[in-house]
């Protein structure tokens, strides 16, 4: 071994190495210009968003978070969230929410959370698998927890039968399309925090929820009482990254968090691009552009749609969801035609989500196709 | 709530929302011309890759991998590594590794590795932890397991005090810069498979394996007989992405290995900007020019120090690590200038990586820097 | 080191090891004569229990299941299980519950069980924390699962992004106190098994359920379509001792099973002692009388207070636990006199037990006192 | 449902819920006077702690360890490990150290043993599997770690890539049947603490190396900086008992270690009958007479062999475990005749234990037949 080997390329030497590939097809492989209302998760990656990726290319940076990106990003989650902020970034917002979870309980803790959160329906018990994190489910009907709805779960606390109570995780803006005002976190914190358990958000649309509330991003976490926020950026432009942002300095302290985010297969090498995004959206308004569109977009689809016959919008419209009721055979036909999901099929209920990039031509469209196949 | 909102800007609208931040520096914050030796994922992304994300690119594509370029690399896959290959891609390395070791064990299972092994060394217990893993651990010279190796943890598969036996885990090349002959490895799982066992590969620089034994990547995996690949693609021009690469059918058959992938927090929502990066790395020969440089200037660099008085090569070169033992204060001098990792400070021993993008003349200056200090 | 040491006792050579203690009270500790309603669990051990005990003693039998009592509890549980029944005996019930339930799924299953199952309850999260179990909880009238809420849960078979439904898991007797009908189970399991999923029972109380339905452990069980069982004898007049009985023979097979009990930490070295006792109560009817017995002092109790004003009893008595809805200052003076629980105290719900030693005139002494509280 | 019930025996109305079974046998069902060299494990119940749970047993008492025995267990381990000790009795060996080693670490700790350490070796994972536990082994001639050793592996304390290393676990006496002195417990607690990391103890033999230390428990324990003890009562008579004996009352407060055996499946409800054992094991000497005779018969079966052409004393025996290498034709015959395990069929390695119950003519006419074999 050892072998010395002179700087040819694998044209002449390795001929042999690649595999009879026909060329890589140069044309566009999907179309740039077609957008559904799928899930905000479908569209791509904003453009200031890119150019950072861009711009941080080239020569080396030190890698798992000694890069420069990711210094400044402890400054810019301390300008939004207050200076106790520290911020870590992760790839996905399942594991934003597991590596917070696990960092804010005992290894016998219990998470209080609703029936539609995401950490119970749509992490493929991530929390139980990966956490060993036992969660208490509460049914709600808009998808808001409430200190009452808190107060069925929160006990048993001297009562090692049950594991304990630890945690609130709720989602802003939830599951359903609704968010919680700052009067709502804050009771839900004051109760929580009476009772000596901490609050989390799921905060993979908070964005949204800072565009309908109109307040800053810190009123709704940091002032209001919460722990530790799982901070959205996938779903608002950027290519991937999500944050957990540690606003209780003793959560995840020392290296704490450090060590529960690697464990969890969490630490990206190359933690620059990840940065670099961040940055990008949040060191202007861009992840207030955005998450402000989005909504706009949903109440135009609203708007467009709301009075027509057989159709019914089931939910209150606060920030990117429309959550709608139409007949079967209705949906059938819109599901050819237009991308989005079915949300209840026993009900009917479909779910329209709108993104930074949908334009009001996408909308109009969309509800145009919706009054014709009413119509038929 | 549900309040309307008009497609105004946040300047007007929102202007309170957004902190009063200083603009964004619009200068460059590293010197993209600044490259060190400390490892390949200091490195940035290859421009072939970027421009591949780049493409990528605008409208709405499927989440979860449901996208045009996640179904492409099944093909992709097939012609590297054979037909029944299938491709799970993934954030990051630990989790490829973790992923691929849950899906090949029983609940009961252990995994025999190296003590350098990086499942073992760097992943903060994630196998354990996350996986629920077991790892027996043997002693190399050189980072490389052996059948006789393998054979003295390979015991008590019908004894329930000990966590049965089912995989072998192997790097190529290892984390000590040696490669696997397709002999050896060959061998490793000939021997395993007799036991009842599997072979997976920590493929992390599986193309730099490729390059320096100079065969196909099929040729060391599945025509050797191995089980499951994590197929490496961030030490190898990526911005992120690895990938699970299933060879034998029967695992994680089904949804299995995707469940797995689900419950470990690794699918990617936005999946087309990892699976693009990597058809840009393997759709040509994008990831064997990639290997075959960085290897080619790690023996630049050995040549260019080998018989320098005071400085000992202490492992063969045979990928893309330099292992050399120096005194300690002219590593302490090195390092002002230079970015690398002592590897082992009782030793004396320190490691140079070269990556994609090492230029002759990066090397050659290091090599002219390590030649000054020891002469001080 | 390697001393020599010679035959002499503690009371000369060893005697400044033993602590100053004062001689161990030779009086009795507690009452043996006084029993409560907290729980069938506060009772002692059975005679026939102890007897089998002692006559298990003395000589060296092989550990960890080796021995001859535990060879043949095979052929016990056989005989009430049917042929393909296999027996691992644990520690306690949830144990019991954990082993089973990781038997029966892949790491990325799910159970779906009642919101007041022992395993949601009152395991302090054992099933996730240990077991990686994804609970999906449903709220029953009864503590009695059906088909139709199995339906509400029993979905997204192929979505990775949900944990996946693969067991069903029951109580028989229920928490509640009510028992399945061999119709229900035999509802429940064809349902489940159509839907490719499995059915567990935690039968803690198995055995109050055959007394109350009257019929053989086999009927509500093998031939009733359930694929494993958690058998309680603590309950039921043994110090200790529950057993797995696997019913589906491709659940746990080989010797998986025996290293998830090995794993789950319930490997018991002198099984000898539990298996012994599970004979005492299996070979002959002692199971049964024990829960004839303890089911009549239930109905005794039932009887002898249904008609008193102010009390309530809240729900069907089928068992050996009656549930009856009291004021709040008339259960305050009955703690002072009895031992049980108090089940909901937003209610006033209490919880009355018997056990297999109850006596007809505990049961009217505590009958008498309910009477006098309830009338001051 | 609601069946009303009269007290009729099973051999009336419920004859046919019992199997068709032969009476039990009555005969015994083993040899209670054949003993042999396996394990001290395969002994029984010493008659002292028989009597106990005799004593126990009757009326009802409080169930998970409210119970009067367990509430004076506190003040029994107290004069043994002095007044800080907290004492939470658990079922088996394992347990007791899974419990203890989970209470001592964070989630991303990690522990550093022996490579024949019983939790590394003989616990189908435990560790891993349910404590989620990343063990650090270190290699030992005879099975006793050192501070050299620790320093191995006590390491990267700072770097999140490696699982922090917590605690140093030690077993005493060893699996090899050595015992540590006071000093070198001493030396390895005093240098782990002043790395910040914890001692535990696995004391499943801690009687016998107080008995052949000559010293109190307390003083090889607490006095030397033991933090926590996995104290063993099975193998030294007791029918199953283990105890997690928490010195450091930092680790595991308040409730804290309550939850982790709760939730590690390890919370008995009949707690007094455990208690009850450990109560006569512990309130008088018979913990240290039977250790001491242990011992001494394993210095007798030694000296009874030693000199005879053809074996080896293996280990410096210390305990009550004698390891000696045989031909293997020689062993072959000799388990024809008395159990014992091969411990290594690489090198003829067997190992002879011996237990509470061994008397000397046990010892004598297996070292006559062992005379007898060589010579033949």
């Amino acid at each position: 071994m050892g072998v010395s080997r002179s700087r040819v390329g694998p044209g002449r030497r390795h001929a042999g190495l690649v595999t009879n590939a026909p060329a890589p097809p140069s044309e566009l492989r999907h179309d740039p210009q077609q957008r559904g209302f799928a899930s905000d998760n479908a569209s791509g990656i904003h453009p200031e968003v890119l150019a950072a990726i861009i711009a941080a290319n080239g020569g080396h940076q030190p890698s798992y978070g000694a890069d420069v990106y990711t210094e400044r990003l402890q400054e810019l989650f301390g300008r939004h969230f207050g200076p106790t902020a520290r911020a870590y970034p992760v790839f996905n917002g399942t594991a934003a929410n597991v590596v917070a979870l696990q960092a804010m309980t005992d290894r016998w803790g219990a998470v209080i959370c609703t029936a539609t959160a995401h950490v119970h329906m749509d992490e493929c018990g991530a929390p139980e698998k990966m956490g060993g994190l036992k969660l208490l489910v509460v049914p709600t009907v808009d998808g808001k927890i409430t200190p009452a709805l808190v107060e069925d779960q929160a006990r048993g606390f001297e009562d090692e039968h049950r594991a304990r109570p630890q945690v609130v995780s709720i989602t802003q803006t939830t599951e359903l399309g609704t968010a919680y005002t700052v009067e709502e976190i804050t009771a839900i914190c004051s109760h929580a925090h009476g009772l000596g358990m901490r609050v989390h958000v799921d905060g993979a649309r908070i964005a949204n929820a800072a565009a309908t509330l109109g307040v800053p991003l810190r009123a709704m976490t940091t002032d209001a009482g919460i722990d530790v926020v799982s901070f959205g950026g996938t779903k608002n432009g950027l290519m991937l990254g999500e944050v957990v942002v540690v606003l209780d300095p003793t959560i995840g302290a020392g290296l704490g968090l450090a060590y529960v985010r690697k464990m969890s297969m969490q630490l990206a090498s190359k933690m620059r691009f990840i940065s670099a995004q961040l940055d990008a959206l949040l060191s202007g308004d861009l992840w207030l552009r955005n998450a402000v569109h989005s909504n706009a977009m949903a109440q135009r689809l609203a708007a467009g749609v709301r009075h027509l016959p057989g159709l019914e919008i089931a939910r209150s419209v606060q920030a990117n969801a429309v959550f709608a009721i139409l007949p079967p055979e209705v949906t059938a036909r819109l599901l050819e035609r237009f991308a989005f999901h079915v949300w209840d099929d026993r009900t009917g209920e479909v779910r329209w989500m709108t993104a930074f990039d949908t334009t009001e031509d996408d909308v109009d469209a969309f509800a145009a196709a919706i009054r014709e196949e009413l119509a038929r």
